[in-house]
Parts: structure tokens; C-alpha cells; sequence
């Protein structure tokens, strides 16, 4: 028998979002999400149980200001003292690691997900997922977009409203649209 | 008698738009909103009765994810199959139709309205308002804008964080601020 | 006695934001926001009472569309007829001042908060604060960011999606990212 297609989104494959095991699951992040974002903040905490038990892990002093949004949930893994201001969304169809102490400003998106680009393809709900992961100490700007397959290394800084398609070395300073490094502009 | 304010904005001609009639038709809007954004999701399915009562046209399976934002809600029309996830908004001040089976990333802006240019025509409210088309199987990344009076052809790719100021012909891709076709760059 | 980390944000210094003085003011922002968010847009009307308490100064005929997000709201100063379309974020760690008649897009973000470049100063909670001022009948386009330290000059207009890193002449058109000059282009 083939793998499912949350096998498939697993290994980097191919895969069709059109699915009643990856619905069942973005149903679930979705419920996590409206408690987050509705619960009152004082009873909230730096982080709440509905996307505490959803995401894969969370270290301690973790803070996710609301709103918040994410596609499954169960791919992210945020190491202590993260801190997402309002308003960031992940996209989460790969893992998503985040190490200590790194910063997210206000409505920093991240997305794993990419549709295929044959719009043929495109319209069976053809997807592939690839990761991201950024290192410790790092802050993104506000209003920054990262996309999947990128890392970060630590201690980077990704500039307000930057587009970041490739990876950022460690301790480099990246800006604009799609992003550069700031010396090299 | 001339034309009301609301008639001017559907003849593509400047309104202003600090009107009793036009204020009347965004309370309703912002009333379908609230009930979209605070509905649990279980109850709201892919697009609650709100928004479905308050535009101008909803084909058959049609999904919008909470938050969505809009001015008027009444000139949106969307295809069947259409997605538009998390947080997206459309200032809907002239038609905004979207093709079958186009999806919109999260955060993607649309906006028809403009304000006057001269700041003391702009202080009176005045504004014009130009349609956007998107055509079938659409893919626009997350975070992009589209300025009004924009086209976007079937099958065309708007890249993640891009401002779309110009028609975007079929099958192409546009990334970028301001956005330029790939191959152009 | 030295100065606390309030009066040493409020002098233009490096303070720490891991502070408990601080935190209880976020804690009383968090919950106008989620106040102002939540409430229905009836009852809201142009500003709701949350904000109007917690803001330094709210003019007359102000005009904050849900969602709204602020870090400290004790630093924003709206003039008269001010419009803030939905979505918008003020990170007001320094004063943001916004004149007469002047309107935000949605999803228009200031930060006034500069974490520390270097990492190991950024971890331990350094930031400095610098203010932002907004003239009279500006015109700021949708997710359009402002970095702390701007002046826009009154009549001045933002293009939608424009990062602005430095300040802008009354008068004129800055767009792209990061923002010049429309004539410069």
C-alpha cells in the first residue's frame, strides 16, 4: 500500500491537501487557534493550553501574543523564552523550529507550504512542505515573511517587512524584498 | 438630480465617503465580520452564513479562514472551490471577483479604494474606486497586495510579500515591491 | 537611585524589557486590546471606551477598526477625524503622534521598539525606544510599516506595502521597500 498523504507531506513529497486525515487535523489547529485568540489574556498566560498541547513542543517562558494562526500545529517546536508578537502565522506543513530567545515581531509569517506551479497540478491540491528553522537568539523584524526551506542561523537580524527565500548566515543582518544581506546591497 | 455618493462609486467616478448611505453599508459589513471572526469554527464551516449573505456572489465550496476583513462585502463575487486563508481583507469599493479554484495565502490585501492624491481634496473624503479581476486557478502568495484596477490572469503566480500595481497576464509569476514578472528580473 | 527601566524608555535610552513595571502596563494594554477586538461593533462605535482610556490622547470624531493591537497605548496621540483601518499595530514604546484627518490602510504597522543588534545585549532584553510622527492629512496605504525615529510631513503619502526607514517631506509619495521618493525612482 502507497503512504497517506500526510505520510507524503511528511517526507517531503508531493501531496494532496485534499484529505480527510489532513482536514481532520487542520480542524483540530483551527478550534486551538479560536481559544488562543478568544480566551481572555489574563487567563491566557504567556501561552495557552490549547496551543501548548497542539504544538509538537514548547520550552519554558514561552509567549505567543494573540491573535496567532497556524495551519496544523503539531509541526512546530519553540525552544525557551520564544517570543511571537501579535498576529504571526505559521504555516506549519514541515516542521518549524524556532531556537531560545529568538524574537518574532508583530505579523511575522512563516510557510512551509508551496502549491505546485502548474496550474493543472495545481488545482488537485498538489503541495510540498519543506522546513524552516531559526537558531537561537535571533530577531525577525515585524511584518517579515519566511519561506520554507529556509534556516536562520543564530543570532541573525531579518529587517521589517523583509522576504526571506534563502537561508540567512549566523549574526547577518538581511532586508528587503526578496531579502539581502545588508552589506552586500 | 445628481448621483449618490453611491452611485458615483459604482460608476468608477470620485465619491466621497463620508455618507450616510455608504456609513449604513459598512456597519452592515463590519456586523457580518465580527460574526465570521468570532464564530467557533466547527459552527462556521468553510464560510458562515454572514459574509455568505452579505456578498454579491458565493459559488459552491468556498473557504475563508478567520480573521477575514472587508469594506462592503456586497461587490465580492468568488468561484467555486475558491480559499482564502487566515487574515485576508478586501476593500471592496468596486467589483472584486475572484475565478474558480484561485487561492489566496494568508494576510493577502486587496484594494479597490484610492483616495484623492491632493490633501485637501482627500480631507473631504474624497476617493475613487477601480475593480480587481482574478482569474481560475490563481495562486497568490501570502502577504501580497493588489491595488485596484489590477487584472491577474488564469493560472498566473503572485509571489509571497509582493505589491501587484499592474495586470498580471495569464500563466505568468510576479514577485517583489513593486511587483515585476520572474523572467524580468 | 537610578532611573527604572520606564523612565529610562521614556528618556530615549537602552532599558530592559524584562521588567515588572513594564509588564503590568503590556498586561493593562493586552486587555484594552482584547476589549476593543472583542466587543460588538455597535456598541464600539468609532473608538471603544478601552482605548479611549488607555491612549495619552484620542481627539474627536477618531475612527480604530477592529482588529487593532498595541504594545503600550499610553504613548499613541490621535488628532481629530484620525482613521485607523483594521489590523493596524502600534509597537509605541516612544510617543506616536498622528495628525488632523490622517488615515491608516489596514494593516499599517509603527514600531517604535529597536531590540539591540548584538545578540548576546538583545538576549538579555535590551531595547531603545524612538518616536513617530505622522503630520496632518498623511495618507498611509495598507501594510505600509513605519520604523521608530520617522517624521511624515503633513500631506504626505505612503504607497501601500512601503517599508519607511527615514523620515518623509511633507508633500511627497514614498513607496517600495525599503521607501523613496516616488520622483527619485
Amino acid at each position: 500500500m502507497g503512504l497517506s498523504e500526510r505520510q507524503k507531506m511528511a517526507a517531503g513529497e508531493w501531496y494532496c491537501c485534499f484529505d480527510a486525515e489532513l482536514d481532520a487535523l487542520r480542524v483540530l489547529a483551527r478550534e486551538a487557534v479560536h481559544q488562543h485568540n478568544t480566551m481572555p489574556p489574563g487567563q491566557r498566560g504567556g501561552i495557552g493550553p490549547a496551543l501548548s498541547m497542539l504544538f509538537a513542543g514548547v520550552a519554558d517562558r514561552v509567549f505567543i501574543e494573540a491573535p496567532f494562526h497556524c495551519a496544523y500545529g503539531m509541526n512546530i517546536s519553540l525552544g525557551p523564552r520564544v517570543y511571537l508578537n501579535a498576529g504571526c502565522t505559521i504555516l506549519d506543513t514541515a516542521p518549524v523550529r524556532i531556537g531560545e530567545g529568538s524574537m518574532l515581531g508583530p505579523g511575522v509569517h512563516i510557510y512551509c507550504a508551496e502549491h505546485h506551479k502548474d496550474p493543472t497540478q495545481r488545482r488537485t491540491g498538489l503541495e510540498i512542505a519543506r522546513p524552516v528553522e531559526i537558531g537561537r537568539d535571533v530577531w525577525i523584524g515585524g511584518g517579515a515573511i519566511i519561506l520554507g526551506g529556509v534556516t536562520i542561523g543564530d543570532g541573525a537580524i531579518v529587517g521589517a517587512g523583509a522576504v526571506v527565500t534563502r537561508n540567512v548566515d549566523a549574526g547577518t543582518t538581511v532586508i528587503g524584498n526578496p531579502a539581502r544581506a545588508l552589506a552586500a546591497r
